[in-house]
């Protein structure tokens, strides 16, 4: 049988450079965390589909993954909906699952618990380049604390791993979910068409405001109302947060607002910075409070985001729950750092002859690992042909076992 | 609404103390591995389902968990079995997914191959005390080179990894695939019942000789040829290799076991031992050659193991290429070192008041870094319910912000 031997559609084999940048971004980004006491867990790759329904993640429930049911509760014959076949999925964030964890461990967990998970999850996106079907995302969250300490927390620790990763010169965009749908509800719309308007929004970067303006009227919204948004928009754009009070916001989220982003720029001490952005939504309908993005120097869109997120967990438990949580984009990170490599140990292979014995050539590997990692190699007839392999595997240089030169390649 | 906030059947919730542990035990084994040149690939947990099913893993292809077709491609009015809902399923194994790799990319990796794995595998097992549904599998494997310095060397580094993550007095059982074959023919039986001996063979541990015996009567074998190689296998066992000769195995075979054992327990420098054990089977039905497993001082049952299986990449791609693999029993290690803790990083909790200056805050935790994991966190009312659970989650002791006191539970 001679098979197809590609990965499944939107999936990627991750080859040993790659894998070792990742793992090295994952360490970093993991030692960081751990070390202002966040905690790592994990939960399942499978869950509920109702509870992967039950949340407020908009079009991500259409695109999982569903797990055909087994044995005898696999009822073929009388099955008319894809619910008759399938009652678990795989997850497509790590927020819905974290929810379901906290309600189910809650009682053996600290106030606040700080969390972080590193760990794949799955959409049945249409395959596009940069868009996989498997990817690993990197959350940290804190649950049970309401206060802008925490808020600011998430913030702060996230740039202090963007730091550790050798990212320089980025910079926070931050806003509050209360904002927009205040001066929305300021400009004219009904409260209840907030979400709907936001998704819009959500797209200026992209379709710029003549872009969001033709969409929402398209949308069927007025525009007289419409115009006044876009040019609230423009105006609080241009005057920040000082002018945030002419548009109906609240004095108490104007002035968190003000708090996180002085304390951030403070905690900078110039390695990064932090400003208001009224136009920052973030996809998801779950936010409630503070919404922030990261953007690095040199590259178009978001490299991280998070936000507030009260409501998510009462939804699940009935029992309020306050949380907030940061992303940093793994992939996105990952791509940047594949161009602009990491530091890593250095890889050596050590060159031997079939007739060479195996305890001497260990002894020789293990002398050599203080410095190197090392791999221990029979010579191939072609000669060239490995070398040009070990090297474009991420091996920097090579020595025979007769002989102490290590030659760089 | 109010949700089942259980994860789902079979699957576990992993909390912050266990998740410490995996994640240190990961790290040292990929830590070692890598010293001696492995490189870590990934591959998706996705794979088509005539991949998976292609195989010689036994049961565990019917305890795939299977992904439903999606959009078009689900045609539920005219579905009749299993394989018109579903084309891909969970990985049950990381052998399989790696021979696909290796298929896929050959061209661009050295010869011979050396790769690591740590990543999950899916299992619709019964679920039952101590077996999961999702659990990790940590393999590595050398492909493209079939001298016995491979096989040695899977081993070997495998020992070094044991002995990173603290364990002594631990011991290999090595035999050969074509040990047991030659013998079983030798004692009457035909060449195509191996397998199906193989398999009773394999329990041999669990139900000792006598059940050995009853199961391989009732499978239908003569009472005489059955007789015949229990007493043989106990001969073997008794006299160990020097006897293999006179039931017809090979001098090569000999010769190569002979060579494996020398070199490990020289290796070994006492650390652990090596010796041959007839009884060695390993399920799967791809090994054909070295077959090796690792027993623990206080532990009953393997703690990993491997072997030599030199037709499986053949089987996918048509192209011959040796391989040989040993997996250490990921979650039976932390099973273990859950019990024995390992050496990690002390963390302490820093106890704030609502008024305190988170600047301040961080400040002090930047400080003990050094030295600490250290979480960040406000008095709560009930303050002795809170420093149990930060106990109980890691944290080994706490100060407050206004003392430089730090005080172990």
């Amino acid at each position: 049988m001679k098979i197809n031997s590609n990965p499944v559609r939107g999936t990627v084999d991750i080859l040993p450079n790659e894998a070792r940048t990742r793992e090295k971004v994952k360490e970093i980004i993991l030692q960081t965390y751990t070390s202002y006491g966040f905690s790592q867990i994990k939960t399942p790759i499978l869950e509920d589909i109702n509870l992967l329904s039950g949340g407020d993640s908009g079009d991500n429930t259409k695109l999982m993954f569903k797990v055909l049911k087994r044995g005898e509760k696999l009822d073929l014959e009388n099955a008319k909906t894809e619910n008759d076949l399938s009652d678990i999925a795989l997850r497509y964030d790590l927020t819905v699952p974290l929810a379901r964890f906290y309600c189910n461990n809650q009682n053996d967990l600290p106030v606040p618990f700080k969390s972080i998970q590193i760990d794949d999850v799955f959409r049945a996106e249409r395959p596009q380049k940069g868009r996989l079907r498997q990817f690993t995302q990197c959350d940290i969250d804190i649950l049970g604390d309401n206060s802008v300490n925490a808020d600011i927390e998430v913030v702060y620790v996230s740039s202090v791993a963007m730091q550790n990763l050798g990212f320089k010169n980025f910079k926070y965009k931050i806003s509050d979910r209360r904002v927009l749908n205040e001066v929305i509800v300021f400009c004219g719309f009904d409260e209840n068409e907030c979400k709907n308007i936001c998704i819009t929004l959500d797209k200026l970067d992209k379709i710029e405001l003549d872009g969001v303006k033709d969409e929402l009227i398209q949308k069927g919204y007025s525009e007289k109302n419409v115009q006044n948004l876009l040019s609230s928009i423009s105006e609080i754009q241009k005057n920040g947060l000082k002018v945030l009070k002419n548009f109906g916001v609240e004095p108490a989220v104007i002035e968190s607002l003000n708090k996180i982003i002085r304390t951030l720029n403070d905690l900078s001490c110039g390695k990064f910075s932090a400003e208001f952005d009224v136009s920052i939504v973030r996809g998801q309908g779950y936010y409630t409070g503070m919404v922030a993005e990261i953007y690095c120097d040199g590259f178009a869109g978001a490299c991280g985001g998070g936000g507030r997120y009260n409501n998510m967990i009462e939804n699940f438990s009935g029992k309020s729950v306050s949380a907030v949580g940061f992303s940093i984009g793994f992939e996105r990170i990952c791509m940047i750092l594949n161009e602009n490599q990491i530091n890593l140990k250095e890889r050596i292979a050590l060159l031997y002859c079939e007739e060479d014995c195996i305890e001497n050539i260990f002894k020789e590997v293990e002398k050599m690992q203080k410095d190197f990692e090392v791999i221990a190699v029979c010579k191939q007839k072609n000669l060239s042909s490995q070398l040009d392999k070990l090297k474009n595997n991420g091996f920097s240089g090579f020595r025979f076992l007769d002989s102490d030169l290590i030659k760089r390649f």
